[in-house]
């Protein structure tokens, strides 16, 4: 395999996906010295346009640099390649004269990686490196890109806490998340004590009534005189609706290409804080959405999760080398550690936070959930605690 | 000057308002060995009921603490008292045996210290200690809490155009800020090169136009593929309306205690969605408000910000000695230096952003407020230039 290798980042960037992509690179010329690596422009589209960067040549400290940085340098998309897409993708690669295409991302990208590898018959090698802010791939205790945006959301809510002890009222931060609530949950991480926010945590997996959560608002106020909510932008009502839909008229509702109803943008906060001025009128309330900080904010960054997705980069390369498949981040009770496991396995399925995560009928973390955050995010910033 | 201090921190909370707190009440404690120490809570309504902590006895390892942590710690108030307001304050004070009362705010804190001094006779010591992330106090280069602010605006918009390098689409952030666009500008102090966001800036000191602003994104789409924009809060169109009011049904326009308009909340951002998903329909495009982040997220404290902000609360205590006044942070060419000015030199005043930051006739900063920026906000983080 001194041949060439491509390499596409995919779906939405992350702080440290740019670590794998040069984890890899930097691997492959290592082990592979003469190889030609390509970094395909834009995911599959620069396969498809035949559009890439030559990894080969370029100074390994611009690479570095470049693995520093947040969001995919190369480029990503959201195309979700069908056969007949993936017929022009395998195409692509064969004009590139590729002997192995590694594709970071979630689990579409693990879906595509699966197709691929089915149409070409074990003539290349075909290897997906995790990457997803949401975390929910299977096989995987956690995923590349989650810890860094778990930092920021976790220092989000505790800075957004310590705001609203002194000017009191209720906040809700919507976080990115369509099906699974690692990322929303991560808002409970850095707890002061018990009287500090997140005091109610909203994920996918459990239904969301609004008459409920105006209760528990108003349940929080009375005790704690403030009441800090994290939200995940997927949650859904008890008909598997997503909240959106619930609160937003049928008209005003936008749909994705897909047909999915489109979580971002301000329909939800606005609906929130109709909610809340309904059922808690005069009270201060403030609903935001952390918007796309969480997934890139430069100042975010976790070593930890940026030596793990190098590491998945250079590990993806030994994959290449046994015929392909998945790499997974799992732990073996002490640390993490990269195991190749099938593609099948990861592609196209959806890791759900487990539900011992949460207290039984409460929206706050249980003490599973709490132990699996602090151990993913420990504590990074000293703080005092307030007079107030 | 042996007996007693109040001090008090007033209006929206900031990253390093507590280290003038810190720094007021530790050099208290150096140069008035003895002096009681009274942090009011929640700002002069402690002073009305009588609530203190008494930071006369804290250890100091804990004061420092508190110190580096963001918000207000001693809670923080909205209330703008009034003269009758004002002589309940000069009570509780008398009351409390008070020497000196130490305020740490914006403009209408100082106005608060004034019309005190005026009401008092002499008889007391009313400081005014700056903190303000809109960075609009007459007599100051620039305001504690500001470059902190201004450090999470510059990364915000750094990252999110990395964010949009890799998916293409329009991105609006909207900045805290009344009257003044420093902040809001600081979005652009960090940009990679000609061809990074923010490639639009929107001020409060400028008349916004609707049509005017879906022609600039129209015009930044053709030339860089992507639209990044920062918009103020607080900007106007030409009859003098905050934009809030021009785009948002009479009806539904929330206003606070003082008749203002209510700028947070999702009402802006879903009007700039509307108004761009109907002047350029069918592009991808993402409003989100900043919120809160800006004026405390724990991982954007700048240590010279913090630096300043302890200074400013131990140079108070000298201004407290010499009778009163206001804390000014003042430029002299080289460095940052304290100075005392008179309260009504700042109180009720409102410093704009001047005219020549911005470049004449296009929405973006000009040599001169990039200088300004480059000066407070310099390069933090190292990042590589992306392949797109």
């Amino acid at each position: 395999m001194s041949g060439t290798f491509v390499i596409a980042q995919g779906g939405g960037p992350t702080a440290v996906i740019n670590q794998t992509m040069v984890g890899a690179a930097l691997e492959i010329r290592k082990r592979h010295p003469g190889a030609k690596v390509l970094g395909s422009i834009h995911g599959v589209r620069g396969i498809r346009d035949g559009n890439y960067a030559d990894l080969s040549s370029i100074p390994e400290d611009r690479l570095r640099l470049i693995a520093a940085t947040p969001s995919a340098a190369l480029g990503s998309t959201r195309d979700k390649p069908d056969a007949a897409y993936c017929e022009i993708i395998l195409n692509g690669l064969k004009k590139a004269g590729a002997d192995a295409f590694i594709y970071i991302g979630g689990n579409d990208t693990s879906g595509t990686q699966q197709i691929l590898t089915d149409a070409a018959g074990g003539k290349m090698a075909f290897v997906h490196a995790p990457k997803t802010i949401d975390n929910d791939l299977e096989e995987n205790d956690h995923t590349p890109g989650f810890i860094s945006a778990a930092e920021f959301v976790a220092g989000a809510f505790l800075s957004v806490d310590l705001d609203f002890r002194a000017l009191p009222g209720i906040y809700v931060g919507i976080v990115m998340g369509r099906h699974a609530g690692f990322l929303t949950a991560a808002a409970a991480a850095w707890q002061l004590d018990p009287d500090s926010g997140p005091h109610l945590v909203y994920v996918p997996e459990r239904p969301f009534s609004a008459a409920a959560f105006i209760d528990d608002v108003r349940a929080t106020l009375d005790r704690h005189k403030r009441c800090i909510v994290a939200v995940s932008e997927g949650v859904s009502t008890a008909d598997g609706k997503a909240l959106v839909e619930s609160l937003v008229p049928p008209e005003k509702l936008e749909r994705d290409a897909h047909g999915n109803v489109k979580l971002s943008g301000s329909d939800l906060p606005a609906a929130l804080e109709r909610a809340l001025a309904e059922g808690l009128p005069g009270k201060r309330a403030r609903v935001d959405a952390l918007g796309y900080m969480p997934r890139g904010y430069v100042g975010a960054i976790s070593a930890v999760d940026a030596q793990e997705a190098f590491d998945a980069g250079a590990f993806a390369v030994k994959v290449a080398e046994e015929g392909g498949g998945s790499v997974a981040l799992q732990y073996d009770g002490k640390k993490t550690v990269l195991k190749k496991v099938p593609l099948k396995n990861v592609a196209g399925k959806t890791r759900h936070m487990p539900d011992d995560f949460m207290k039984p009928g409460v929206n706050q973390l249980s003490e599973a959930g709490m132990t699996y955050l602090r151990r993913l995010v420990p504590e990074k910033y000293k703080v005092g605690k307030p007079f107030v």
